[in-house]
């Protein structure tokens, strides 16, 4: 069996995974990020031993681990180069989590982890597949004939950081006009409250104060309450997001392209205007379509795809 | 040794290729668009066993034969789906071609094409590549582990039809704000035809009369001479596609973006202010970065990549 590892800010998730990318039993604790690395890394170590020995096996059972980690990730080398929010610069990972469990141990950056976890559970085996995840930014990872597509630099598959807006809004990253900084959830909360202040009548403004903020079920919930202005903020933002799908197909023609992330739990919501979207600006109008769906694993899907990573040296 | 065709609306340019990707004679006769594409085909044949004679070679020498067309091309099927500009519509050209000369015939998309012979030219085996040509209109290709990435349908790597503003100029293809709308020679020479018009003591309107006509070397030519305007419509122009290079390289971190077509003759004007926009875009801050320089081939790309696509089956 497989250890699957999500090493994110606030907490480190883990699961036992089988041979068929399946979840047996997880886990997490938390990340407490501003501690010195190797601390990080030996709870990760023995979370990982705890739910093997949760499931029934050995430390010899494990055959492989994955983790995957925010940040720019060297995978030839095992190796965080730079992980801004967990504090890693030029941390040998893999060798250091090796000290603790002697498997082979493959570390990828977490974007690409969760787009493999997606693609194991949900990809078909599709020959061309890209996962986008709409979140705190916009994360994105490429899978081409089963593997997973880093760059010469393993700093590739940045689909948020491409722009839709000449000279738009500045992006953390420094470029502007970055889809991130439209079509994250930060963004769409952005516009939310842009929108409630040029309409204080709408029921955006109730919601709000209900819920204690604005989040990224502000707009969605009130549009289909049938408040106007929360309609306008929906179908706006909608847009934004297909702008960058529509952008993708046109570059990639995936077989399957499929959106994650918290607000991708509004399924058809976001879905069908989407795909209406994409499919009247596609380049290809000879050939069959790529098809959109909406992720399946969630927040699973980094435990999975970190495993299966390791597992098929994807 | 081995032939490429470079199927065009205009001519029908075609070499004999060795196996270094070297031509070693070649020639083109006219395509004349209108006629059926049965006489296409045939003076296409006839070319190749011309030029196989001319180079001392007889036609059972001709190892493999490619051909580049434009439109959508089902490379696995050898069949041209839809060409617009040379009227075939569902014409399968690798069985029709055989007719003529028996030997493997492998149909590819003409951009697709010249981004091969470019790769094999100048790409030094990079393990990720891209080639963005600025023509009439803006087309690409994609090189991944020495193969052609062409998305699950043959319909990919149409990296002007990404978007780069928002609701922007109608693209011929139907969606808005596309890179070739920008990015083209098509859109630069519309861009100083503008800018003439606001500036008629610019003095490229004196080389419009001289020239007979605006082309794409006007604001470039008339920048080097000092004129103002034409160093503002210079400057817009290498802005827009550096946004193009940009979006692609945070999407690949390919490790070589190669930038062809007419408008790369400008050679450092055009390149080395791209490098210094995207270099400072690059979301990539920690690892090597993607290589970008200036097509060798021209008009020879197209040649060479359809003969050594056919060689390699890449």
């Amino acid at each position: 069996m497989y250890i699957g590892i999500d090493l994110g800010g606030t907490n480190i998730a883990a699961g036992v995974v089988d041979e068929n990318g399946r979840i047996v039993c997880k886990g997490s604790v938390p990340t407490i990020k501003e501690r010195h690395y190797s601390e990080i890394i030996r709870d990760m170590a023995e979370l990982a031993k705890k739910l093997a020995a949760d499931a029934g096996y050995g430390i010899d059972d494990i055959e492989a681990v994955g983790i995957g980690c925010p940040g720019t990730v060297d995978n030839s080398r095992g190796m965080v180069v730079y992980a801004n929010n967990i504090k890693m610069d030029h941390v040998p990972l893999a060798d250091e989590f090796r000290k603790y469990i002697d498997a082979p141990v493959n570390i990828e950056n977490d974007a690409n982890a969760a787009a493999y976890g997606e693609y194991i559970a949900n990809g078909n085996g599709a020959e061309s597949y890209i996962f986008m995840t709409l979140g705190t930014g916009v994360g994105g990872g490429i899978i081409i004939n089963g593997k997973i597509y880093r760059g010469f630099n393993c700093a590739g598959a940045e689909i948020g950081h491409s722009s839709i807006v000449l000279d738009g809004k500045t992006c953390t990253c420094g470029k502007k006009g970055c889809l991130e900084c439209y079509a994250s959830v930060t963004a769409l909360i952005e516009q939310t409250g842009e929108k409630m202040k040029e309409h204080p009548d709408s029921m955006m403004n109730e919601w709000v104060k209900k819920h204690g903020k604005i989040s990224g079920r502000t707009a969605f919930e009130c549009a289909k309450a049938g408040d106007k202005a929360a309609r306008e903020v929906k179908a706006q933002y909608i847009r934004y997001v297909a702008e960058g799908v529509s952008n993708m197909i046109n570059i990639f023609q995936p077989e399957m392209f499929v959106i994650g992330g918290g607000i991708s739990k509004e399924g058809d919501e976001l879905l069908v205007p989407i795909k209406k979207f994409v499919y009247e600006n596609d380049y290809n109008k000879y050939m069959p379509k790529t098809e959109i769906k909406i992720a399946e694993l969630f927040n699973d899907a980094g435990i999975v795809g970190a495993a299966m990573a390791a597992v098929n040296r994807a």
